[in-house]
Formats: C-alpha cells, structure tokens, sequence
C-alpha cells in the first residue's frame, strides 16, 4: 500500500468541474490532504482567502502550477514576464505551497531560434533565484513534453533540467518536477533522474494514452495507458525523493466530463493499483 | 541556390491526391526527378511495374517508406512482422532504391515495457542485417518524435539511433534518417548528428506548425512553421551528408486537400527560400 498522506490531487484533474474552494472540499470528503494548486484557479479568489481555506480545512497546498512562459526574443515582453513569475512566487509563499512548477516557454515566431529560447529561460531563471530564496519557494524545473516545445517549454529533458540546475547553482531553490507524462518515452530517464537526485521536488503522474488525440489535453489516468509508472515511481524514489504524489490528468474528453468525486475516487483506487 | 537535383518528392506529401504513376509523371511535369516511394502505394502497382515506370520516366526513388513495427512482445507477431520488412527489402532493391525508412515500433500495451520494446527493436534489427546487406539496401534508422513513441517508434532521438548502430556494428548496411520535424526539439541535436557523420543516408523535410492539432497527419511546409531548417541542414552537411533532401509533409488539413501539381510548386519555391 502506498502512503495516502503523499496523494497530492493536482487541480488539473478537476479544472472544469471544481473552484479551488470546491475541490479542497472535495478532497476533504474523500479523506485526503493535499491539493496542487492550478493558479488561474487560485486568482479567483486571491491567496488570502485560499489560505484561510486551506488552514481551515487541513488541506496542505503541495504546489502551485504555473509560472514561466519567459522565452520572448522581445525584452520588454520578457521582463513583464519575469515580474509575473515574481508574482506567482509570492502567492505560493502566502499560500505554504513549497514549490512553484516553472514551465520555461516555447519558441518565439519571431526568431525560430531554439537555442536562442533555451538561452533566455536559463538567464531568465538566474535572475528569478533571489526572488524565490526570499519568498521561500523552491523553483521547479519541469521538463514538458517535446510534443509542447514550439508553445510552452524549450526545458524537453531531465538532462538539460539538470544542467539548467548546474548553470544556475543555486541548489537551495531550483528543483526538478518529474511528470511521468513528459518523460517517460526518454532514453536517458535512468540516467538523468538519478543525477538529478536530491534536486527532484515534484512528482506528477498521469498516463499515456495509446490513443491520444490532443497534444495538451488528453492525458489518460494511471492504468489506462502504456506509462509503467511503477517504475518511474521508483527510480525517483531511489534518486532520494520522498516527497509527494502529485496527480495531474488534463483530460478535456473524459475526466473533466464526469463527477469530480467519483474522479477523485478512481484517483485513490489508482494510486494504489497503478502506481 | 540549393540544387534542385537534391530535391526529392517523398509520396507522403501528395499521399491523398496521386497513386504512384500520377506522382511520377508530376515530378516530371515540375521538372525534378526524384522521389521518395510510399510502401502502400508502391503495392499498388507492384514493383516491377514501378520500376519500368520511374526509368521510363528518368524519375530516382531515393527511398522507400516504411518497413519495421517490429516492436512485438509476442514472439510469432514479431517474427512475422521482421519477414515483412525482409520483402520491403527486396522491393526496395527491385525500384532501386538505395535506403528503407526503418520505423523501429511502439510500446506494446500487453507488457508496457518501453526497456523491453527497445531491446526487441535491436535484436531484430541486428538480425535483419544480412538480408539488407544481400539486398543491396540501407536500412535507414528513423528516429521520430517521442509524441508516436508509444504507437510508432521507441527510436526517439538521433542519440539512441547512433547507439544502435554502434551495437549493430554494421556500417555498410545500417544508417539514420534525420527528419526535421521528428528531431528538431532535441537539445543534444547538433552533437547526436555530429556524431552521427556518414551515418546519416536520408534528410526529410517538414516544419512543426505552432498551432498542431494531431500527433501524426498536420506537418507544416517548409517555412510555415518554428523550425530553423536551413540550420538542421548545415548541421548534416557539417556531419558530411551529400544526398537528397526528401520532402515529407503529412498533411490532412491543408496540403492533402490541395492541387497537387500546386503542391510540388510551392515546395520547389520553399525548397529555395526556407531550407
């Protein structure tokens, strides 16, 4: 059996059926005590009030996903971008989430230039650090899938996380999410989640759909898919994370169609056979 | 200017409008002479008749398009599927065509074991070897993007390709198929082709539109898209690559709708401004 106090239910599971104050309730009936906070959500109401909610509940945010999106070729646009980031770190300290998931930003049209991209988000982070460290917010490095390169992360590897991590050498506040959606197909997994070690702060899981229809929206529940996730569990666990199980399923198809609570039902009955 | 001797049709960018015969004659009514042969369409005519009509027509098939999924954990379906690929060998040789596209196969739901689905891609890669070799074909390994790892092919990077053939260690036979579209994200890129050098025996071209909507069918033309081509190129021809440059667009939404005789003329434009 595993530990039900490191079942983390990512609000992404539940986008289009619950408030942020909705599925803290929710998770409240079904026994469990951790939320991963999805920021629109969170901006509905403000951190003050989700941190009263939470307090009040007994509901522990174990992140807030996301802030990023920095690789702009124009600098004004990325600076704005920054002070966004800047933004998110402070919610997530009112809120006591300890990490803040970091999506790095794709490729800008205007330039074509990857390695341009890749650039700007390793230079941006670097100047996000001392943010961060004063808010108390670990920065969370998650590598997304390359299918996501050109929109939303130029981050592709857990190996370019890691030497994202070693550029930047601030070791006390940029961290690692591993999101077994993201990485599961890379050859190096092994290799690179073992380097990574003690940087790994998330852990999100979700599965592949053999079937998949949407490059975004169409992740399949642990089980359902061809994700050995036990095994991803592991080789994370042997790296020295003992932290929480964050499940995050964007599923515009099935999951945000159904009950909320019987979704949050089959997530615990999951974590258990298929995880 | 770029050598339009260079410039090869692939058949999967007009594979909605014209049966292999009709292909043949447009590439000749554009003035090229080059194209790169679809397997399904190949069948449909056979290959004695489709070699009369490529030297009838002074048209090169400077490849044939695809032999593999060889990825079985059921030992009957994988032996099965490896005498396949020996007879689009054989075909192969029959239209002259120096190089089969290799699509190593996805994971297979029944064992979920992308370890596994690798190492039974190698091992029966390896055991292809001799019948290539007597054909007097290459077996030209395609890494393509980790969105199809789970249905179409565990070979994801140009990295894992090189360590294919290092474990084969049959240079005469085996070599690898940059495609832009399916490598373009990589961050090890550059280095991976590098090393790669003489190996590569195919360059495919398509740009990843930013707006992608399926994970297969919605490759963008040359210059529609985020990929810096005529960078990935430089990086082939630095590696020592000479040989044709294959335009390969699946395209369900746009170019499979259009004018095919349109098609080829925007692609002889692109082939000059955008690769």
């Amino acid at each position: 059996m595993l530990d039900e106090k490191l079942l983390s239910i990512h609000q992404a599971t539940v986008l289009q059926q619950w408030t942020l104050k909705q599925a803290i309730e929710g998770i409240v009936r079904a026994k469990l005590g951790a939320i991963s906070v999805w920021r629109d959500k969170l901006k509905e109401i403000g951190p003050a009030e989700a941190a009263r909610l939470l307090d009040g509940n007994g509901v522990a945010a174990t992140g807030l996903s996301f802030a990023g999106l920095i690789t702009s070729c124009d600098k004004a646009e990325a600076a704005k971008a920054r002070d966004e980031v800047r933004r998110v770190f402070d919610e997530a300290a009112q809120i006591k989430a300890p990490a803040v998931v970091f999506v790095a930003g794709g490729v800008d049209p205007r330039d074509k230039d990857i390695a341009a991209a890749r650039s700007r988000a390793l230079e941006g982070l670097a100047s996000l650090v001392p943010h961060a460290r004063a808010a108390g917010v670990k920065i969370a490095l998650e590598p997304l899938h390359p299918m996501i390169c050109a929109t939303r992360s130029v981050l592709s590897t857990v190996r370019l996380a890691n030497q994202w991590c070693d550029a930047v050498g601030a070791e006390d506040v940029v961290g690692i999410a591993v999101d077994t959606y993201a990485v599961w197909w890379d050859p190096e997994l092994e290799e690179s989640i073992a380097k990574a070690g003690k940087r790994i702060c998330a852990f999100h899981l979700s599965d592949w759909l053999v079937d998949t229809q949407d490059l975004r929206l169409d992740r399949g529940m642990m089980g359902d898919g061809v994700i050995d996730i036990p095994r991803i569990r592991r080789m994370v666990e042997a790296a020295g994370y003992t932290g929480p199980r964050e499940v995050e399923i964007f599923s515009a198809r099935n999951w945000w169609k159904r009950n909320p609570d019987e979704v949050v039902r089959v997530v615990k009955e999951r974590y258990q056979t298929a995880v």
